[in-house]
């Protein structure tokens, strides 16, 4: 085979690493745990380098002059991308922001916006060459709609029902119950993780879809705040708009009038777009 | 000197614990530090101990028989008060939350209620012999309205402000330069105790005296939070209500109406409080 007809595309992030190599002869891919280079340089990079291991020796081959484009959570800066791409075995390497192959894979390419409902939250837009994100921040200051996000209200609202501060509902009731009232739901928020608020989520939203009045405001105020993200993106509701992640599905019923008209779909996920990005990488050489 | 005849009081909580023994020939007291049984048993023990030791040496006399009360942060129900009270060289000893005290020493024992500002927050009611507190919990879920809880609701706002979420105010400018910017407002809350968001409280108390929109709506909204807080005790405008803590102060400006009509400044402190308590026990022994 001529080397450069391979492309590498990898979508790097909090809940595992997908790597494809695609070529000629055919796909291979590898998926690996988590990696993330802003909290973990050194063990994200350990990662990034058993991937493209993996990668050449399925694909029998030397790819290190293969275009790449690896799509990572935690690339804040110019500087980390460019720490990375000097600690990879890659000569053709682009590295972008996760959010930014989430993009181009749930919009085949296309101009218009995602919101990302995972653990954590961000929203993005593309239009034209340009792309931009929003959000995330993690749960001490932002990802407001995410999983993380409405499980950590919830409980905060069941705590404000058991004091007399807000109305009960079936909702309270249960999250209160299932803890042990006020003092296990603090000690359950004292160690809890993102992931473990998260967990809690798709029990919200079935609860919104039960008319719960504290599941539904919840829905609402992460609606509202996809709005004003959008908003911040200039996002027009004649663009497309895609909710992304394992909540995406869960926020469509409550979605403004205007965001759910526009709503389509992902057509595919962050590494059909990383692979796109690096096809896109490979013609501009 | 006749045993008994002498009290002690003491008020434990996060920043530091105070002891006092009072008695016919004078008063001692004695400063340690920080002691929380419910975050760490052991250590809270240990100060415990130490102060009514370093009492006892510097009365020059045994205490095991004198009552006591000990307010203590993290007395969080019947069974950590019990595991306490077995476990200190006491043999009438009252332990009590250290709102309790806190809100007997602001009202010098009258009826009426107490908000807590400081790092947390809570607000607390006493009626006849009944007195309840809400709130607190610490601020992953609670703690409204605290300094914390302010400074990390003014660098949430600062997000939004850099991404077009919000508007900018001299607020959230100056909270960007100072930290570097978004990422750098990232960094920072992800390694940041309670206690470093709360250093952020009286520099957003000072912008809102010079009307920043975000610093004046995140007053606002720690006073709605403290009027909802204070309607679950029942409490009316026409019983006496003291803020108290290091921001009680910071808050006078931003009260409803009838709140600020009814505040009087505190009469004494938590320690005074648990004093009131301990000659109060004595008497019913």
């Amino acid at each position: 085979m001529i080397p450069g007809e391979r492309v590498i595309a990898v979508d790097g992030g909090g809940s595992g690493s997908r790597f494809l190599c695609d070529g000629p002869a055919g796909r291979v891919t590898v998926e690996l745990g988590p990696a993330n280079v802003y909290t973990d340089f050194d063990g994200a990079l350990r990662v990034l380098r058993d991937g493209l291991g993996q990668l050449a020796r399925d694909m029998g081959a030397d790819l290190t002059f293969a275009p790449a484009c690896l799509a990572l959570a935690g690339v804040i800066d110019a500087g980390i991308a460019d720490r990375v791409r000097r600690a990879l075995p890659l000569r053709h390497a682009r590295i972008e922001e996760d959010w930014r192959a989430a993009l181009e894979g749930a919009l085949d390419g296309r101009d218009g916006a995602v919101v990302g409902l995972g653990t954590g939250s961000f929203a993005a837009r593309k239009s034209g060459d340009a792309a931009r994100a929003v959000g995330g921040h993690g749960l001490r200051l932002g990802d407001e709609a995410s999983g993380a996000w409405l499980g950590r209200s919830a409980l905060s609202r069941a705590l404000h029902a058991a004091e007399g501060l807000a109305d009960a509902s079936p909702l309270t009731d249960v999250l209160l119950d299932r803890h042990g009232g006020v003092a296990g739901i603090v000690g359950f928020a004292r160690d809890a993780a993102p992931a473990d608020f998260a967990a809690l989520a798709p029990e919200i939203a079935a609860a919104a879809g039960g008319d719960d009045p504290h599941a539904v405001a919840l829905l609402r105020e992460g609606a509202g705040y996809m709005r004003r993200a959008l908003s911040a993106l200039r996002w027009a509701p004649s663009e497309p708009l895609s909710l992304i992640g394992g909540l995406g599905a869960a926020y469509l019923d409550w979605l403004p009038q205007d965001m759910a008209a526009a709503h389509v779909p992902p057509a595919g996920t962050a590494l059909d777009g990383a692979l796109r990005l690096a096809h896109e990488f490979r013609g501009q050489r």
